[in-house]
């Protein structure tokens, strides 16, 4: 039977492959015997509520292997119908990568190497902490595992290297990395590039280390697990050594990496594997199995969790409404009333952020992120001390130099469920964590990414810290709210918008250096993308268009053109992304075509074209000196501005 | 007279961050010792020839630690004055973080971390794949060191992570790493969020581990680094523990990391460290000192090794002029020989790219490269077979699945000298190169990046795997010449344009797919940046303006219209970076105001705005599917190009 269900995954891959022309079947073929026996003999799933909170958590890292998790998600009972199989890589229900959101049982869109083991920690963080808050003696409402199937390209990536350094410090005992280690990649063997200690290095990184020699042995798989399971206070990875491609003619080459096997070695593999089923047909025995040992088992136990859930509900009524509230996922920040905690006349940005966050910590319990070793110069910093090993209740992590881990473990903890999280680095910075960024895009999570020093006012520290090109890069991306605030009121306003967004992403940028609250800037303002801060007097004679800190700017040439019979509007425009989703009408009014418009930012130009022709921009590199220095060096002063105005 | 030395460098080090107000002390003080030790008994270089090309190289990767290098260079005789110390950050000759090509002895711009290190490493790849070159019995050549100074922060970093596992499994025996381990980073102690097994872990890595207990211990780090140099077959770990901010009150807090000390402490540090000097007053004896061990040292090497050359010439007349043509530094590609040798109708311009690739492998026996695991796909791949530890004359060098790795190596290798070097990935992958491809702009060095699958056309691979933003992020660099050939004869105009460039790097975009070729297509118009392939027939109805395998579209489109009885102009517009370059005549002749524009590009469509107000493009992601279900569920057809133009 165990054969037999195994070859039902492997068949399901490999036809679906075949049907597709397109796939990595390498891989549903030599990890099947260990996704079937983590599915059937540990996975606490309940595939008919997908979204239970305290599921066990499995991601593939290696997302090309998603027929993998399709077929066994399909055997075990979630959404995804033959139908779905046969439609592998059409447009449809199971894309070439898994894609969270899109298809039931995938807790992540993975595909870019490194990413979902990485979410994968972000997750395990979220259990341990969410553990510290809910459980009780004899309730652990909190107690799953997160599983990973990685490959060895996992294990190469950076972000991973960075997630995997930072598990084991703060000892992540749920989480346990199966390591398909079949010594392959896409150019050829593994050793052509890597030929590292694996036990030897991560037991230096603080993890448990097990071997299992023969990926087909599925009691020492299982007797790997339950011993990964044992050790709580450290993570575990599993090297399962297995055979690439396992059973066709080309196993153990990259040849059966990234192609189809072809019709005719589908027939051969048939018979070597001893599978008499045509393309797509599982026998009932199988699914009776997956039912059994998959279906059933988890539906029990979630069952059992439902039912300590009710006694905890009234053991811990306090608890269990916080419980509620967490799980509630809505969020809300009175504009009016953090306006009156947080009173600023001139601050820099990213001191008004801090103090947001202070307050959204106050007020809400699962609020938690951290910095990437900048928590006192991004002010990104959460509440109740440092989390680590000792204190899985604190709620500031410390990710440390590894921006793009931090990234990856946002968009992770976001995943899990029950918190709302936050991530702060410098903002060239956000270099380094672009893929992480674009994921939480792609999958349509609210992670909120806070970065602070954004334009060359960061001074002295020179052009490798001065953003240029990032906010048109950032903008660029689909469904991700860059929101670049010009004051106090802005900043409290892109973090409403943050913290209230279900399914978009959010991007603070924040100055280093203090700027003017306006009373003109409000969060409809902000909420609109682009508004007036200040109106034209009469007659409108052009419009000065600009965010965040060169909003002052642009006001103090408003007044200096004032002197010289000039009326002028000034707008400030703190995210394109929430213009860009207002009406043409609106859209008019701001920004009326028949006028001088010129678009003021100390980076890149591109992304104002789409608005006006005239753009004072930097399309250069910046310069180290005091602020002042640079400012004046790149021609971004009051009256450069009032210049380049009167020459339109 | 060691202790007074070292006094120096740290009292230039804290003496011109306070007068900056800014800077970083903690690692001056921390690292003096060490870096005086590698300069005054190790470092072969000759200050008055600081580009001669065996000399050691020195990576100050904790780039934060400016002043410390050039506290150090100073003493060493590079044309650093007095008067530049006392200008720290200040616009000028001693910016905030090293900058290559800004202050002499500044081997790459470091300070984004992780970076330096990775430069390392293809600095030391360069030295052996040289060596293998050009040695012979009784002729080092090529026959140096590359040092490194690094901090915590760098060791946390995804991208040293990475390059530190090529470099053990490469074997990169003259490459040594002075690990200044003091225990700190900004936001406080390392072991908030570190906590891992150094040794273990590189030896894991296959480096050799060396432990200094006490960084004043010039003794034990003179005797660490012989050792290290004395392996030859790994590289070196040489961790020295360290205070930071030695001497000072605030000693080993992350208070002395990042702010400067200021007078009064200034004050109380000249008594504990017993310095009776001024600021900015070096005694003579102090720069005698260096001038003897390391200026005249290093100069007496130098002429040694000019001697050897001689002989060498005589010798070896073959070689020697081979050696002058690396160091010439002057490729140049004959566009029209080219284009006979690969002749194509209808090809991948990937396809076309590898074929340049292969035939200036032959031309240029400097040439080298290789991808990041997708050899296969990108066809970037260098000739001779595989670089590797047994094999240092191959020039195909096997990344891994290491982007970030890649990209710094490359710019490493590149700043070496003597070779011209690209990488390869897939085009989404860059995101992971960003920080690495930003600082070869920021170098104004030619690092050549090569990606394949360029756009929403890469099909099954879904969302993940196709590039929206990438372009437009890219793009927007300063300096950086982002290139999207159309076809066959734009993709080796490309090569051409990346292989002769001097102070640009070129990032090469390419198509999975196959395209048509073009007789209209050519260097020169690739060279403008943008230029007409399809000239109107009469009078010009409009012109359809695109990049990469859109031109193909373009003209599809044309000939529809054409029966429409609309007579269209196709602009190919492979560079906008070339074309910012061309004359506003030019810019207005090619693409007059006057005319209905439509740009097309599957991807965003922020970049076009500048020259448009009409763009088709995409500002969502992409899809999982076969291709042309891909293009025609997100409207990228020949009809839908114009439908969208007569709508204009």
């Amino acid at each position: 039977m165990e054969s037999k269900a195994i070859n039902a995954i492997r068949f399901l891959g490999v036809d679906a492959i075949n049907k597709a022309n397109s796939g990595h079947p390498g891989i549903v073929l030599g990890a099947a015997p260990m996704a079937y026996q983590l599915f059937t003999s540990h996975m606490n799933i309940d595939v008919k509520k997908p979204n239970w909170i305290n599921r066990d958590r499995f991601i593939l890292s290696a997302g090309h292997g998603s027929m993998l998790l399709y077929a066994i998600n399909h055997l075990s009972g979630y959404k995804i119908s033959m139908e779905d199989l046969m439609n592998f890589r059409q447009l449809g229900n199971t894309p070439g990568h898994p894609e969270y959101g899109h298809t039931e049982g995938v807790e992540t869109t993975s595909g870019p190497l490194g990413q979902g083991i990485s979410n994968a920690v972000g997750m395990a963080i979220a259990e341990t902490h969410l553990a510290a808050r809910f459980n009780k003696p004899d309730y652990n409402i909190f107690d799953h595992y997160t599983y990973v199937i990685c490959g060895d390209g996992d294990l190469q990536e950076g972000v991973a290297l960075e997630s995997i350094s930072l598990a084991g410090h703060l000892g992540l005992g749920k989480l346990i990395v199966l390591f398909d280690s079949n010594d392959i990649q896409l150019d050829g063997k593994v050793s052509m590039t890597y030929s590292e200690d694996h036990k030897k290095k991560f037991e230096a990184m603080e993890w448990q280390y097990i071997l299992v020699n023969d990926g087909n042995d599925l009691t020492a798989i299982n007797k790997a697990i339950n011993k990964a399971k044992k050790v709580s206070d450290k993570p575990t990875l599993i090297e399962v050594k297995t055979i690439i491609g396992y059973g066709s003619t080309e196993q153990g080459t990259s040849k059966v990496h990234g192609s189809p096997i072809g019709e005719d070695e589908a027939t051969k593999l048939r018979s070597v594997l001893n599978w008499t089923y045509d393309p797509f047909v599982v026998p009932q025995e199988v699914y009776d199995e997956f039912r059994k040992k998959v279906t059933l088992r988890g539906k029990r136990v979630h069952k059992k969790w439902e039912q300590k859930l009710i006694d905890y509900k009234k053991d811990f009524p306090q608890e269990a409404k916080l419980l509620d509230e967490f799980l509630a996922n809505d969020y809300q920040l009175d504009f009016k009333k953090m306006q009156e905690i947080i009173k600023s006349d001139k601050e820099a940005t990213r001191n008004i952020s801090g103090k947001v966050i202070a307050e959204l910590s106050k007020m809400y319990l699962n609020f938690i992120g951290g910095s990437a070793d900048l928590t006192a110069s991004t002010k990104a910093k959460g509440a109740d001390g440092d989390y680590n090993k000792e204190n899985r209740l604190s709620r500031n992590i410390n990710f440390g130099v590894r921006e793009h881990a931090m990234g990856a473990i946002v968009n992770g903890l976001t995943l899990h469920g029950g918190l709302k999280v936050f991530g702060g680095a410098f903002f060239v910075f956000s270099d380094y964590m672009k893929p992480a960024i674009r994921l939480a895009a792609i999958m349509n999570i609210p992670s909120i990414f806070v970065f602070s020093h954004d334009s060359i006012a960061v001074g002295e520290d020179g052009p490798t810290h001065q953003p240029i090109e990032q906010l048109t890069g950032l903008r660029a991306i689909p469904n991700l709210n860059v929101i670049r605030p010009a004051d106090a009121n802005e900043t409290i306003a892109a973090w409403k918008i943050a913290i209230e967004s279900k399914g978009t992403p959010t991007v603070i940028v924040l100055t280093r250096q203090n700027v003017k609250n306006y009373d003109t800037t409000s969060y409809e303002g902000v909420s609109s993308g682009a508004y007036i801060v200040s109106e034209e007097e009469e007659s409108i004679d052009g419009i000065l268009l600009a965010a965040g800190s060169e909003v002052e700017l642009a006001m103090e040439a408003k007044k200096i053109l004032k002197t010289k019979g000039k009326d002028i509007r000034v707008v400030s425009m703190p995210s394109h992304f929430m213009f860009e989703n207002q009406t043409k009408k609106y859209q008019k009014e701001v920004l009326p075509k028949r006028n001088k418009i010129l678009a003021i930012e100390m980076a890149s130009s591109m992304s104002w074209y789409k608005y006006t022709h005239d753009v004072y921009a930097l399309d250069r590199f910046g310069a180290s000196a005091p602020m002042e220095d640079v400012l004046k060096h790149l021609d971004f002063t009051k009256e450069a501005i009032v210049e380049a105005f009167l020459k339109l």
